[in-house]
């Protein structure tokens, strides 16, 4: 089984500018802007047969590609399921919303900040109605609670 | 460490109504109205020493109550983390809002349903800005991920 | 064949407040709050083997509980159809428009006074989209026709 | 005692388009556009020295002018109340509203479907303010209950 | 030089209505529906070579065609300037508003109650935008004052 | 096969108004108001055994008759499509659309100006849900085009 | 009789800058700010006892206070009814507003552009709910008319 | 003479949240939830023949039948005029406001904080236009500037 | 101690207009437009070292100077509290709410109607959010509430 | 002559998500994502001597990158019209309308669905005014007809 | 050539207020009100044949009156150029913005502040729409930048 | 110091479509869509040691990312100050604001026409809050004006 996490725009810098709202990770790992330092740590964590991959764009067009890929690409870009935080693409890319739409695959939608917490233009995700479901506020472990419940949701299924 | 739940409003009859969204759960446990046959089972995979309550109303003005008693209450109804599931209240009591930013306890809210694939009515949370943070429409799974995070994040501040 | 009659806030003080607009009721019996002594008229005047049941409250989480008891709850609490005039919670509650959905149960909505020749924010009604059919401006008689249509309705079904 | 059923755009087809959600009622009797076929039945339901009128219009002209005919026109024309569906015409047509307030005769609106079940531009009545009060949702029984209240309602003040 | 005075619906019932809100004017002369009892005083009041025509009717569709007539119709129905009333059709009536544009005839909006001091639904104007000016809330004076405005405007183009 | 043109208010008017916006048509030909000078050289541009027949009325009620007849009146008022251009009447009148809703005819809507690049009211049409497409901006051709894919469309059908 | 014309800001340089919108009237005799020179033609064209006075401000605040004035303020202030053309504030002062309504004194509001065909802020009039009526688009002539009506308005009255 | 002061949701911890912002008063008073340590001293300040009771809740439906009983219930229950603070009820109950304008008595809204100064979903109350006034921002001195102005103008209207 | 009072437009004819609605005050001296007859009892009243001071303006400019005086001005402008009802300047004037917010004095705001059950456009006060609170629809009587909570505010303070 | 086609997000994938909504299209040809394999079909159907480009991008930015080329790029890049069918940035891509405008090129906006029946944030393009007009909900055939409109309007134009 | 400085409501206070967020400006020079001391060093700086004149009224009606006399009275108080901070009218006074239409001279809006990154009721300014330009959130330089700005905008221009 | 210009989506074409707008600059050398030829004159301009790049780029995610590293990117593409014209960008991105906030270097926002005189989707910035100012409408001046102010307002800072 395998998971693809999408970042997009200004997550790449979460560690340089905020190191303070999170706990006892190591941000400079995560700030080659892909979490790939992270993910063996979540593939040992999961405790299970996946892979992990990662994907970061400041470009909404090379998001809606790359989620494109993940469900009709080549078998080595493709995955089984998506975890994906847009960032400010969440809330107005109606493109990224179709792209999701349209890969028909199982994503989880994370948001390190509380969200609904914060400016009245971040309220509102476009992306939210074409996710299984959203997990906001958690900080960098929302990555990790959507990676294990993609993992028994997936498992169960079949 | 002591965390509480509260079900808002209808909850109590999820499993009555939509058996077929929810995969191995024996809901008509659930449905004793406060997720007790739950407890157990949720304590056992926290693997910690938590213990858990639960509270389930219909009355805003009860779940007011409970969530003020958890933070200024007598000892046995105090908690150290609340997760809350407002139902239909989630979307016009500014009262539990209030009682939750009065309280100040550590808390995660919990939408059983992808809220924000729903009625344009439930896609604004007045209790949101007062939490940590939100999980939403990963199913029962929901409370178990909220109640890992608390475990984990109260015990990283200790 | 059994019907409930739920009434909400302040419609307990209809008749003493407003006896003018009402023709030749006595509205003292009206006003012990839930309709009891104009059940016998009303079961009388529908010439049917029916039996009536009335609840008023002001607490909108009593209704809600009285709503799901009338669907699943023990059996002399049950009823086959429902007739709700929820007073000023029409407007907001959408717990009581989910306790409807949830219940299942073929329900008449009734205004006493006609809402839509009254202020703004009693024009829209969250109830309305979770019952057969309302009846508005029609005095105490709506809940005469409700329940003449009810009884009509239902034998048609079986 | 005479009373006008006023019928809107479209109620002509109502029995063509959609036979199954009506239950024992000959719809190509109704078909003929003005109700007239259901006019003997409804007035010895009614069992009392009524008579009844019917008109459909498809043009909002017209229907003004039969409003009007009905209060200040020749005696053939008057009538002593309305029951009128307008269709479409209730949410826009302030020329109608107009006319109903012009006219001063007591009036029940009448909605075979549940409009505030369907799209929003259907919630809004321009003519609900202009009337006693409105029965929405109950099916071809909604003329039926109007009739029944408008004789009571009538003889009452009498 | 011809003027043509177009009213709109419920416009016919003026006199009737309201007796008390205009002065010495005989108002069943007005109520035959268009104005053509009064037309001898305003033209002799006018004291110029102005011939008055006027036409009322309820039908949205009726009124849009009498513009187009009184622009490029036969000679008979031609008019060098108009006074438009349209009733509730002022509010919502984008196809007479088009039709005026179309016409290209001088013109002036009356309206006899002050319509800015009545319900928020009869503030927007449609056809203001299409017409030289407006007179609202003058009464059965704004007709003269629009007369007597147009004669002079007219003469003065010449 | 036998499609049926139906233009709304103001259409009739378009040749005279406006001629420098359309190339080389003989707009005096369209203006008779309802295409038919049109109607054989449209015939036979399309080469195939198809009738055209037009209607123009600046009156809602007859489109909505006139819709209504295409789908269930007299053999001779009957098509097999529709293109439709409402004009004004696109914009408010919820009895048109659901004329077309109602009459479950393939259709085509078409507006000769590009409507979006004009005021805000022309924005919205109510029409455009209920038809199979929608063709604006494009002129006259915007018939020939319409008229082209229903034959088209309408064949590969069968 | 003594009829007040109060004019507001930017009233005062009309004639200055916009000299081709009006026809035959010398407009640097009206650009002295207040109207007087065309006061005796005024008087004269009324052919009655009238007098008339004429007050023009660019401040919100001394509009009020001559409102004020003209009807509690000493003799030689004082006014039996108002012409008011309050330029720009007439779509934000609440003040105004609230003096003619304090006033109490018949009053016709006038603007010489039809502030109905231009931007939207220009749409609303705070002012129209406190006259009698309002005329818009018939440039200077619009106070002329005013001027007439309120002299017949008056006598009727009396 | 008789006043009540009605409390709502969350009031009961006002001093236990926000010691700051109260000067000398001793809030662990307050905090028994209805005031009543401090109402010999409100009495004795009042320097009236007084009593006062008053009621805490955080159901809005007990709020809602406390203000029945003020005015229809038992001679205990009853009240001669009321104070309330109706918390966050204050913004969206309906119910209440209709309780208040049932009851008939003088009342006065109080709110502790500055609710214009705090976000917007605090700046409308619904219960404003039920009362003769309100008092906002002055902290619990509001209660005592409420309790005076109730008293000076009950005793000025016998 | 120095207070200032500073009313705004309209204020000064409120004995004048609505007599009706206070008690024994005489309103012939509160009309000299600036409650200076009114000060020597509200100062005996308060029965402190208290001076007022008075000002009444309908100028938006004057008053926003006036604020500035008290805050920065010569000695014998300044003063230690502000007491303001801006009449209707309360609702659009965002120059003095900047006027209040830069002086920096403690200030109440009063109103002697109840503007939340008036027109929507009195519902809301751009001055609110810049003063301590808010006394409204307590008539005169709402000064002295003021002007009594300022001077014990005031007094803890120091 | 010279026509680009320009596809926008997600339309690369056309084919493979939604094979049933088009006729006896080979969509695999479609998805290599620019049309290219329709072009031969197209330009013979044309019968003219046209030739056609196309482009597809998921980039916002390479396709205002593209527009600007068509109209001031090098001369292979360069086009005589434009066919646009800009996916999910139809709906807030004001800089591919910008684009648009700055090119000056005659364009036609196509959408293959009706994008009028779908969720209100599709019902409003960006793009339309600033083209010649918009076929929207005819399926593949749109570019078609798009196709041929262009080639006769432009030829009449030189 | 003469530039005039025009400063609204509150900007006389900017130096007393906020110090701290201006450089090595001596701000007591800047409070006269009207930046005189602050002109010398201008005009200096400029490096030109250019006088500047400044004016700063709190009262909105002044400083209409001030641009009138910029444009078209005597030569003392003409200018070539406006630079205008109108201060909290920025975003109300349509009457400013009327005047500064009618007077036709070039201008510059300046904000000391950045009025887009302070509440929403400061986003909007009613004056930009009748400038040239607009320089927001960079201080005293601001007037320092469009003083330059128009010197060399109009030598040009010569 | 150095400072970075950065020009969004179609400034690279300013100069081929509005030449008449700008006066005396040679605009193809602008056009080579970075404003490099014009760098050294702005260099000479500014008398310091300063050194300028420009970025141009019609790509969202590009410009995101070129600010990224004007922040925390190689030595080579650091800048001190910013000077950002996001073009259409300006109106919707929320992923360049992200990208500036989270930059934190000092920037100016230069737009050169005046946005607030254009369309309304035109008017607000989602930039403008996260730059220190902004100019707007002083065509290619207002980049020689940003720059100038930067370079000034860095140096009192050091």
């Amino acid at each position: 089984m395998k998971i693809l996490i999408i970042n997009g725009p200004n997550i790449n810098l979460v560690g340089m500018r905020e190191p303070d709202i999170y706990g006892n990770v190591s941000f400079e790992l995560f700030c080659d802007s892909n979490l790939r330092p992270l993910l063996p740590s979540l593939e040992a964590e999961a405790e299970e047969d996946i892979r992990l991959d990662c994907f970061q764009s400041n470009c909404e067009g090379d998001i809606v590609t790359r989620i494109q890929q993940a469900a009709y690409g080549p078998d080595e870009e493709r995955a089984d399921a998506l975890i994906i935080n847009a960032g400010a693409y969440t809330h107005y890319s109606l493109a990224i919303a179709d792209a999701l739409r349209g890969a028909g695959l199982p994503a989880v939608e994370v948001h390190i900040s509380n969200i609904y917490a914060r400016e009245p233009e971040r309220h509102k995700s476009l992306i939210s109605p074409c996710v299984c479901g959203q997990i906001a506020g958690l900080g960098l472990d929302g990555y990790r609670l959507a990676l294990r419940w993609l993992v028994n949701h997936e498992s169960l299924r079949k």
